[in-house]
């Protein structure tokens, strides 16, 4: 078994009804795998306007042409594919560990699973064996605790498993889906799509042994991937981690502080990648088959919390941290700990609070809306507390539960002028007043606000491109790294391998074609990526998003940066982003609307899906 | 001493009058040292339309703010800068090794000069004494040569050395300057600017100490620097050296062969890097205080041309080999150490002599005109007799020293047609037919076509962008690959290392301050980037280049490639180049005739440099 020759798996949890196709070459060659593939079967197989959180939403999981293979990064990754309850859109996030790996040796490239079951079940994919099982008994308990579980019970400690926690289970928009006890698929809400179909868990045990089409080439490339990855492209992972973008990005004044009120946060070397590394972290450790080993594990070793360990990334120290105006390590790495514990994204889950607060401040909410709580900016029990009551879905957390543009229009006034979300997708740790090509490409994400779909914050920060300015041209840059972005998502390998790949798509087709044996060119391959762009924008654009929802947060293109310094008074102005998205509009082929033209779609062999709208 | 606390050495050889003047801050600060602080110093010591091989041509020599210090490539780089007589534009190259190494330890950050001496002289500088001395006894002899003279003449092995050799003191448009035997600052003709002033060298030493503003910081930088030359990002260079390119272009069909007749060379496996290394690679050496070690040392085994020795580098072996159609390493080596020994521009050279080849192919040339030449592709004979012939400017090899562009005015016809040439300047082993962001950024490169400018030729061949489309956005692309290689060529570093600035123009601002002091954020010195740019353009201007002279050769636009693949049939419309060309002019901020506006001058802080046009 190797390349393409795996087999997609169909669950309809309604009849508990399940059967396997072999996956199509040329399919499989069209959109490579991973969100790619996520999204081709996420489009054939359902209906324009579907409600995500109805039996007839599709939630897809698929791997990628490398996974089950030793190929560093490669192996290990997985991808979750549907309908964003969040943002209305294409929902998807990646995430690594060993539950993929896992996957491919049972056979399978992908599973399509649609219906609701009538009571709580998981799915259990024991090599050609498919069976619901019961989950009454996992209902309410926590991803870790639910993996845990089942191993005892099935009593193979190397089953792998992926499962919602109580906020999935609540449909709390801004659930995520956890594997490998800390690595989640966290952004646009899969948690909620997975729980409203009563699904607990996924969990897998395959056998088979996976080849690969060059053995001797491939091999090569696994011995000369390990070696990069020890060398400096990766050393920022092994070492600081991703955290040390906190102090990155405060030297630069794109830091976003108190709900991007301020974009430098006075405290920062209170709870910088050395303090965590100092005094929390207790050890560092690595996906299957990774030579990098990025996951900073970290422990709090003293008062109330004690004992209580989470994976630690900028990302959620960020959310909680400087975004909610607190420098306490403890309770930030409670709340991020919170966040695993009931299943929710802590990105969407920090961004919330620090709206709370700002709301706050601003005087929008009674006294009888806190219920006790006093979330002013730099209340660090208040992070504990709220992640909690937003967890539970329990008083304020209620309003809460569903992400900043949901609990906006619950709390009303002007309060959505305070809401740093695009398309529903709460922002992420970048100030994109002061990274104006990274403003774009927020802006035109298909899933919403996100760093992650283009990486394109690197040019912005490196100075690469002068990040105060917005330039004509930056389109075809933002195109570029998505494209890039979308090869590496659908092959799946790591974005922080991303600096391994000397030769970009070069290399990648090359290693592509000694998995696979399908040669692609390097061109060939960039094209893929420029096709699965194609393939997300006609599912939102089938959905009903457009150039409208192409845009920023009021604050982004209002409220000037306050802090001093060289981004002091940036914003991007509505001509800006007029001007940039008319740029990476024509650039990419797409109309004025933002969608992909006719001769776009024919040249991409796009038609076919067209034609299904 | 450190920063740009050092001194600018004035000198005339006309009067052999010298002086120095102390460099002042904001200068150093606005153009950053290297080529930047080159054109500064050449724009304000000469008149407009200044014939290149007339005494009042100024030569500039400059060096970077790294200069003398130990950080790895940057402490070792010099440059000069002219009116070059190939273009009539800008001329600039750099060169690494030990030279500027020396001259920055004997106190000067530039030298100008002037004039035109009587008689052959050398320049002597040592520390604070200069002095010029007769060279009759060193005219003719080749610069390796010299090196060695001066070294048992002074009687000190450490003193440093850049001379011409007989091409230079004939003029030849095509002459380059070279130090420590191998290294070249190769390009535009900045070798028959110093034989045109009876110049035959410049020998240096130096023995102060360098000191640096931060200098925990910067060995920590130096330590840091070592290590990531000893990873994967300089690893090319450190085993199959720069020739792998051959096989990567081969592979893609980019490989310019025959004059551009074809795009895919048949003998390619001949001649490639695994070839040179297993069978003439002798050492692999390092400049100064450089932990990547790239210059391939080959040595011809047996055989008529037993014991010569030459560095083998991609372009000069493209030039010879697959650009002539020859397959003979023996061959390629012996014409490469010939223009070694006459101190030519091998890419120039090869060029100009596959030219001729395409001319006698063609039946453009009389029996009479070969002199007993047979100057048909894939002779090897031919490639060793001619570049001999050019190197003495004798017979045929008069009409060819001046480069393509004079050798096809001199044999007339359409002859034009056939030279491969921007502005004057030999293009490099790369098709632009097929690589079309390349194609934009040699038309619009300030010193001609060359891949150098901008190093943009690695996003076509990973695939980065589409490289058979010429699209909207690569203006952009081309920008700012040219200003950070600007910054390259100013601070000076070692393009090989580009790969080990992680952070790019962050990390290349931090090692800025770390020894200058200096505090720029890397915005500013992406700017200045910008600024160095329009100083070019400037100058150009100035020189009478505009819009007309950013264009590409004939065979790229109306000859398509030939040879099958994905490239087959491709060429560079005038309609692609003219929409790249728009695009570029506007993201730069430059008019529509390809000058920079009164508004970017201004913007640039450049306008004092306009009035002086």
């Amino acid at each position: 078994m190797f390349g393409y020759a795996g087999r997609v798996l169909y669950v309809d949890l309604t009849t508990g009804k399940t059967r396997t196709e072999k996956l199509p070459q040329e399919t499989a060659k069209s959109v490579i795998g991973g969100i790619g593939l996520g999204m081709h079967f996420w489009l054939t197989n359902s209906k324009a306007k579907v409600d995500p959180l109805s039996p007839e939403n599709p939630l897809v999981l698929a791997i990628g042409p490398l996974s089950g293979t030793m190929f560093p990064t490669g192996g290990n990754g997985h991808a979750f594919i549907s309908k964003s309850p969040l943002t209305g859109g294409v929902a998807e996030a990646v995430s690594h560990g060993t539950f993929g790996t896992e996957l491919k040796r049972a056979g399978y490239d992908a599973v399509i699973i649609t219906g609701k079951s009538k009571k709580p079940v998981y799915l259990w994919i024991d090599d050609d064996n498919i069976a619901l099982k019961d989950a009454a008994h996992l209902w309410g308990v926590s991803p870790a605790e639910v993996e845990t579980t089942l191993k005892d019970e099935i009593g193979d400690y190397y089953i792998r498993v992926a499962a919602i926690g109580l906020a999935g289970e609540k449909q709390s928009r801004i659930a995520n889906i956890i594997n490998d006890q800390t690595r989640a698929a966290g952004r646009t809400g899969l948690g909620a799509v997975m729980g409203s179909k009563n699904l607990k868990a996924i969990a897998v045990r395959g056998t088979h042994d996976v080849a690969v089409a060059k053995p001797d080439l491939f091999v090569e490339m696994v011995q000369d991937f390990h070696e990069r990855m020890k060398g400096p492209a990766a050393q920022k992972h092994r070492t600081l981690g991703t955290v040390q973008n906190l102090t990155i990005n405060n030297t630069l004044t794109c830091l976003p502080t108190n709900n991007f009120n301020n974009s430098y946060f006075l405290d920062a070397g209170k709870i910088n990648a050395d303090v965590l590394n100092e005094g929390y972290v207790t050890r560092i450790i690595a996906c299957n088959s990774c030579a990098m080993r990025c996951e900073h594990e970290a422990a709090i070793k003293e008062g109330t919390f004690k004992g209580t360990m989470a994976r630690m990334e900028y990302d959620n120290l960020w959310a909680f941290g400087p975004n909610c105006g607190v420098a306490n390590m403890n309770y930030i790495i409670k709340a991020a700990e919170r966040c695993n514990y009931y299943g929710m994204d802590a990105t969407s889950v920090g961004s919330t609070i620090a709206f709370l607060m700002d709301c706050h401040e601003k005087g929008l909410l009674s006294h009888e809306d806190l219920e006790g709580v006093d979330p002013h900016f730099g209340n660090e029990k208040a992070i504990y507390t709220l992640t909690d009551k937003i967890g539970k879905r329990e008083g304020i957390g209620e309003k809460l539960a569903d992400g900043v543009k949901v609990a906006a229009e619950k709390i009303g006034k002007n309060s959505a002028e305070l809401a740093m979300q695009i398309k529903g997708l709460e922002l992420s740790g970048y100030d994109l007043r002061c990274l104006k090509t990274t403003a774009l490409a927020a802006a035109v994400s298909f899933r919403g606000a996100d760093h992650n779909r283009s990486g394109i914050y690197a040019v912005d920060i490196r100075g690469t491109v002068d990040r105060l300015k917005a330039e004509k041209g930056s389109g075809k840059i933002v195109k570029d790294h998505e494209d890039i972005y979308n090869i590496i998502d659908s092959l799946i390998v790591c974005k922080n391998a991303k600096g391994t790949f000397d030769e970009e798509f070069a290399d990648m087709a090359k290693l592509y074609a000694a998995a696979t044996g399908f040669e692609v060119t390097p061109q060939e391959l960039r094209q893929a990526g420029e096709r699965i762009q194609a393939l997300a924008k006609l599912i939102n654009k089938r959905e009903g998003l457009s150039r409208k929802d192409d845009t920023l947060p009021p604050k982004i293109m209002n409220q000037p940066v306050a802090d001093d310094g060289a981004a002091k008074g940036a914003v991007v102005t509505k001509d800006e982003l007029d001007m940039m998205l008319d740029d990476y509009y024509e650039v990419r082929g797409y109309s004025k609307d933002g969608v992909p033209t006719d001769a776009k779609l024919k040249e991409l062999g796009l038609e076919k899906y067209a034609k299904e709208n």
